[in-house]
């Protein structure tokens, strides 16, 4: 004779059926699901039965809102009480060769903003942060949550991997997203991205959206889209964001491989730009664009000339290097990132070179993101180990002038293997052609 | 440097794709899917993904026949070569108060058709057949396949339940169904229903689709919409299939409850029509039409009426009691059918009255149902166990006259709270008002 009891099963049936339906989730009902998704307390087959229906019944950008918060709250949000204001922190949604978070992060903390950043690792073309700082010895970036906020407190920036109580819910429902065909959801990309923001404690979160064939926003209009439902949601949910859309038709920068890539940001950070080279240049505009958008949209400057002036101040007077070194020290670095020779090199390296003279038409950023992925500079899976030393150094950008015999691409390489297969497949990545080509801006939309 | 590999996995993931994106299966798809439903090797989240998407990107009638045999084939199907043709099977979509298999099979087999059929457990308000025949002293429903076609051979009738390996993609399918909020996909509920007859070895398949407030078709269109999917993608199939609508608004006959519904079963066998009361002369009318259709369809009578004829016949002469008789005791039965005082009786045996005179204008299948299970006929989860004896008679249909003190329905309950429950409810699920009404045909729209 019992009465029938709403239990949690009931509500995540309940759930599931409401979004089926195209209906409306409260806040109460998405803290309910992101908690089962934190605890476990839902089985996987009704998370994906949810997941899916999300998929094909998207939530409002009113329920995105909440969703985000929701999985911020399904763990322990960092409190960065004491770490001296602004709060900021910066997030990629990923592309070849980006390794701007080396850059920007010291660049940022040395104009005296508090970077909290937490990062993930590369999965297939698009490298993660985390790998790239370990190619410098004695880092580490597995970091309590207390010991962050204290580097964070007396440095003013940490860069360190997820803790384990940073959106659990996230945790979850990527993992399943990643297997039942869910991902490309804007709400679900939405919530995951600036879920983990928020629960890092950040208040000013930049947000570099890229768009091209090396990015999972293939067109303007998904990149756009994508930029557009962060700001909105991101703002809807409390944060105080801004997003840019930079191409990814191209690589970003010159390097593409963990070692190489952060040789490359240490040369943003110790030389003048006219020391750089043509696709190194690039990269440290793009660094430069959000270095001064975010002290601008964080209050530190009062202008968009002053906040570059700030900017170009802090990495020509050596400042940004400094922060840099403090930053890696303070993360158990044994290295001075100023010396050279520390770096591990891979023991085949050689060019390819241009058969004729003309205008760089293309520079394939997918195709060179998955050369360099074969030759172990990412992980093809999630269980992959990396090859720190090997990947691509990209000469050429589109629009620059090459002569017969110019290197285009120099293939690091574990073994010949890897060499031949790189060699003939960079012929597919890098076009050169006998008319002029304009060259792509690195900015597509600013925030 | 090794080459993605299309396997296993990729194959579920891009059949979840196709679904989502409303894409086109091809048998070969739904092979695949089925082969790894039935041997779990997809992982549950991955089914329930596809399940969700194909809810809401159903799948056409051309794939919902391929996904029917799909799940038929994959496990083993009962070969019924020996058994005489023709071979029959008969299925509802479920109702309260349904006995007809008890009779039905039976008659058939009386009638020379060879019935092969395999039942489900009740759950919720929808009794089951195997619970039924269990009401019967000494009868087993678990019969091996091969125990199972030695039968049908010998006696032209085997009831028994589902074997392990039939249809082993739908076991899987139907249990996440039920808990991802997938149950009520048309598509899906076709393949289930026709996947497990196609399975059975039938041919010559009689489907009964309820419709009303004690059914899973609410509404009349619902059941015309399943009717006629059922028909298309079972002849899309290869089977020669007719569904009939049938009213479930109210009970169908008088018991609801496994041995009161067993005794009901027994008197439409043994007794004339005329000795029938008003609402098992309703069940018999059901059980007649389908009799009757099926000897036509399957072509052993000639037209409507001789069907009719020889149904009305096999009763009266006594040869559908006597088949009834052989066949529950080639499924061990002690008993005899026709003798009295072997059924299970309830210790509480009370009738609700009416409080006054007038028509019958509401009897309520659902609720009376719901009564019926909460005095324990029925399984409110998989794992209740059921009391054979409880239950209801209802002895008035909607259009029957009443005077003041008439008994309306007998309650057969456990116990004095039991009573008292069904007693206090009953007055919501009968009515009786001072203007005629007009009865409600069994039959809603004939196959």
């Amino acid at each position: 004779m019992a009465r029938k009891k709403k239990d949690n099963q009931t509500d995540i049936r309940s759930l599931i059926a409401t979004r089926r339906d195209g209906g409306v989730h409260s806040r109460e009902d998405l803290d309910l699901l992101c908690a089962a998704a934190a605890d476990r307390s839902a089985p996987d087959y009704q998370l994906a039965a949810w997941l899916m229906a999300a998929y094909l019944k998207p939530l409002s950008e009113a329920e995105t809102a909440d969703f985000t918060l929701a999985m911020a709250d399904s763990g322990q949000r960092l409190d960065l009480t004491g770490v001296p204001k602004p709060w900021v922190d910066k997030h990629s949604t990923g592309g070849v060769g980006d390794k701007t978070t080396l850059v920007l992060a010291p660049l940022l903390a040395a104009c005296g903003l508090s970077v909290v950043k937490m990062s993930g690792r590369g999965l297939g073309i698009t490298g993660g942060t985390l790998d790239k700082l370990l190619a410098i010895p004695g880092m580490t970036t597995e970091i309590e949550p207390q010991a962050m906020i204290d580097q964070a407190k007396k440095i003013g920036i940490v860069v360190a991997g997820q803790t384990a109580d940073l959106a659990p819910a996230d945790k979850t429902l990527y993992a399943l997203r990643d297997v039942t065909e869910t991902v490309s959801s804007l709400p679900l990309i939405v919530g995951s991205i600036l879920s983990k923001k928020i629960a890092g404690g950040a208040e000013t979160v930049v947000l570099d959206v890229k768009c091209g064939c090396g990015s999972f926003n293939p067109t303007r209009q998904h990149a756009e889209t994508l930029a557009d439902a962060l700001v909105r949601v991101g703002k809807k949910a409390g944060l105080n964001v801004y997003a840019a859309i930079t191409d990814m038709e191209q690589p970003l920068g010159r390097a593409i491989g963990n070692a190489l890539e952060v040789q490359e940001a240490i040369e943003v950070l110790t030389k003048p730009e006219d020391q750089l080279s043509s696709t190194t240049k690039r990269f440290r505009e793009l660094v430069r664009y959000f270095a001064a958008l975010t002290l601008r949209v964080s209050g530190l400057s009062p202008s968009a000339g002053d906040a570059l002036d700030r900017v170009e101040a802090t990495l020509s007077s050596g400042r940004a290097l400094r922060k840099a070194q403090e930053w890696v020290e303070a993360q158990g670095a044994t290295v001075q990132l100023s010396e050279e020779g520390w770096l591990v090199k891979a023991p085949i390296i050689n060019s390819v070179n241009s058969t004729f003279a003309g205008c760089v038409s293309k520079v394939d950023a997918r195709v060179l993101g998955e050369i360099a992925l074969e030759l172990g500079a990412g992980r093809k899976t999630k269980e992959s180990e990396i090859d720190l030393a090997v990947g691509l150094e990209v000469h050429v950008k589109i629009g620059d002038f090459v002569v017969e015999g110019q290197p285009l691409v120099t293939v690091h390489a574990r073994n010949d293997e890897g060499y031949q297969y790189a060699h003939d497949r960079v012929g597919f990545a890098v076009s050169v052609v006998s008319t002029p080509v304009p060259p792509r801006p690195i900015l597509v939309r600013p925030a």
